[in-house]
């Protein structure tokens, strides 16, 4: 057996510290799948004094970061700081440069830096290694880069953010406002006291960045995906899809067109029968459609320290076995920049939900709006309020307003703009109307 | 770069047909992600006059499987013949004495002879990979052997035979029984014209096998397995599965339990709001629950040439890679012989259908006999035949049948199997009563 593989870590919050005591309980278990010995030799945090549960006394401590990262102690660096600037960015940077492969848990980091930081690997030929920056325990970067390469990818999407997918099937079962879900989330936990990262739809799309550059081989471009988040989704909007057919999920879409590569990341209708409808919480999932493997569906825990260091772990383990296949499967230097297709581009089926004033010709001149455009409709429900509040009449008399619900047949983001923009004025509706896009699965 | 890795494949059926289409349209792409060249070489198979639809000119052929296999012209045989015995069995067995590297798609080969196949690879320094034998295009054997074996593994299941999966969810939705089904799946191609092997749970008992292996480190037993078909499945059962929140699935489920380890293959209940309830048809899964890394699953199709090859492609590509990982990824003298947990220890929950004579004193038998074996029932659901068939009346009248059904609390086979066996002696039940497993998911 050859020497021993020195690694470093910095950063000891939870999931660093799930990272120690796995590579001390699992010694024996990891050794039997390695040619190698992997080594803990090094740490560093920014409070040496604070309790993690977790015995370092047998680890050199640094108090430095980038320090660290340059060591001549460890041949692997372990970045578990977080944060897409600042001393994240310093010592990966610092690590690479001084040729030592890095496994790192940072979204941000990648979403922003990782074409700059996969091109610096390759110069000094380390490992750069990302499975937990995506999906927490799910193994889908090591899917897409050894398994599924094979195939021409079509398209990547999958359920990447689990304070999204906690909030909207409890809106689902318990009928509730998002507001109220929300505030629960956060005294539970799931979601963080400024909820815009996530709700937003920010989180999702660093993640996607990092998926659509190993499925198509391009740039990470995190900037050119459209986001829209799940805060102007309703009860109303819930209760539409389940009676259509469909549950709302947060997606991240990264689909290649003719027109070039879509990526975005919104509030999304899928199938009520599907598998990815039933995904459901902190579970996560990302799908894969290959021309030769088919549909691919990778689920579980999208974050969490176990399974996020479960991750990190076997991105360690694949560089004891030799593993030096770029960043993004390609060398950093044949990544193309990628072609941005514009969301008004965009094809597909769509879900609208008006308020309209219940008068004569109302609904004649929304569906003519939408015939100019060529938007053809496959299914029409017009409903009372579902669920009246107190003190508030559901009861409908004309004048009054009625909820619409429209499912179109596939069409262009442009057109249904373009309709919705006369529709709103021509005054007949009350309020912006909800659209929300259907996901062809 | 350093010299190419040649390659040989013997069997040219509908997958090595796929793997050579593959390899010759994507070997750019491949390249992009392999330190070395991958070359194919030689083909062999039973008739070199038959058309496959991709161009053999290129090659060298060889009317011999063994010969190929131990030919100084290739360093790595792929085995696509198929079979537990005869040729498939001799070539790689030849190959892997020769110290050339095996990858296979033969699940039948590696359920009976994988532990002494990969001492043979071991002995010789060579590489034996069998992605593509188990869940056809699912990367579960590289995500149980590279991304998820830092966890200690408590179960491994899934759905992997799409015959079966195709005729239950068809049964369900159509309300037909299992024979109609049955025959309309082989008139389709779903199934072959002797169905046993599928419908009788012996393909997904070879899956299920090399699964068991992988995830505990113990030897392939097959022998082990208990295995229980999808035939005795009734549109009653699936009715009532259906009212109870269940949907019918054949499942194989290795389990450590503190009596050893449990393999099994049955028709089995899993929760209807669950992602597994929506895997229809050929598509199948694997679902593995580890203490770090928690539970996952990955979906995906089960069988078809493009799929299949694609497994086998990865395999190529992590040989090419200089992967040299032990097939069960302890090295094989380390694998310990697997202790059997017998069925009769096996716990859980039951769903139990009966047909009773509808007269005073039986149910309250048949309650009593439950009673005596310490089994407590959650729900008793009595109801008609809910699908009358012509000419049988199935209104319910003093000394008819009627149907009860019950789901128990957890307990042992031994228990519920005491508990029946009272009860039909106790002449209160016309048939053998159904009995079917609810797996805690």
């Amino acid at each position: 057996m050859s020497k021993p593989i020195r690694l470093g870590i910095a950063g000891l919050g939870t999931v660093g510290a799930a990272v120690v005591k796995l590579l001390n309980e699992r010694q024996q278990r990891l050794q039997a799948a390695l040619p190698r010995r992997i080594q803990l030799v090094a740490v560093t945090a920014r409070d040496r004094t604070k309790d993690r549960g977790v015995d370092l006394s047998g680890f050199e401590w640094v108090d430095d970061a980038v320090a660290l990262a340059v060591s001549p102690d460890i041949d692997v660096f372990i970045e578990l700081i977080g944060g897409e600037t600042g001393t994240a960015y310093d010592a990966v940077e610092a690590a690479l440069r001084s040729g030592k492969s890095v496994v790192t848990a940072n979204k941000a980091l990648l979403a922003h830096h990782g074409t700059e930081l996969a091109r610096l690997a390759e110069k000094s030929g380390a490992a750069l290694k990302f499975e937990a920056a995506v999906a927490g325990g799910i193994p889908i970067i090591k899917a897409l880069r050894e398994s599924l390469w094979s195939s021409e990818i079509r398209r990547v999407y999958g359920i990447l953010n689990g304070t999204c997918n906690y909030i909207l099937p409890l809106m689902m079962t318990e009928g509730r406002a998002f507001d109220d879900v929300l505030a629960e989330a956060q005294a539970a936990g799931y979601a963080e006291a400024d909820p815009t990262f996530d709700i937003g739809g920010f989180d999702a799309a660093h993640k996607l960045a990092l998926l659509t550059s190993i499925a198509f081989g391009t740039e990470v471009a995190f900037d050119d995906i459209y986001v829209e988040g799940i805060e102007n989704i309703t009860p109303a909007d819930i209760d539409a899809a389940d009676e259509l057919g469909y549950r709302i999920k947060l997606l991240g879409v990264a689909l290649k067109t003719d027109a070039g590569i879509e990526q975005r990341v919104h509030p999304t209708m899928v199938p009520k029968h599907s598998a990815i409808a039933e995904v459901n919480g902190v579970t996560n999932c990302v799908a894969v459609d290959g021309d030769d493997v088919g549909a691919i569906m990778l689920v579980g825990p999208g974050a969490g320290a176990g399974p996020t260091a479960s991750s990190v772990v076997s991105d360690i383990m694949d560089i004891a076995r030799g593993d030096r296949t770029p960043a993004f499967v390609r060398p950093a230097a044949d990544l193309v920049p990628q072609e941005r297709a514009r969301m008004r581009a965009h094809e597909g089926a769509y879900y609208i939900r008006m308020s309209v004033y219940d008068r004569p010709g109302a609904f004649a001149a929304i569906a003519g709006r939408m015939a100019e455009q060529e938007v053809s409709l496959e299914s029409i429900v017009q409903r009372r309020a579902h669920r009246a509040l107190p003190g508030i009449d559901a009861g409908r008399a004309p004048g009054e307003l009625t909820n619409v619900v429209l499912i179109t047949h596939p069409t262009t983001e442009a057109a249904i703009r373009k309709a919705l923009e006369a529709i709103v004025a021509d005054g007949h509706i009350v309020h912006k109307p909800q659209m929300i896009r259907i996901e062809n699965l």
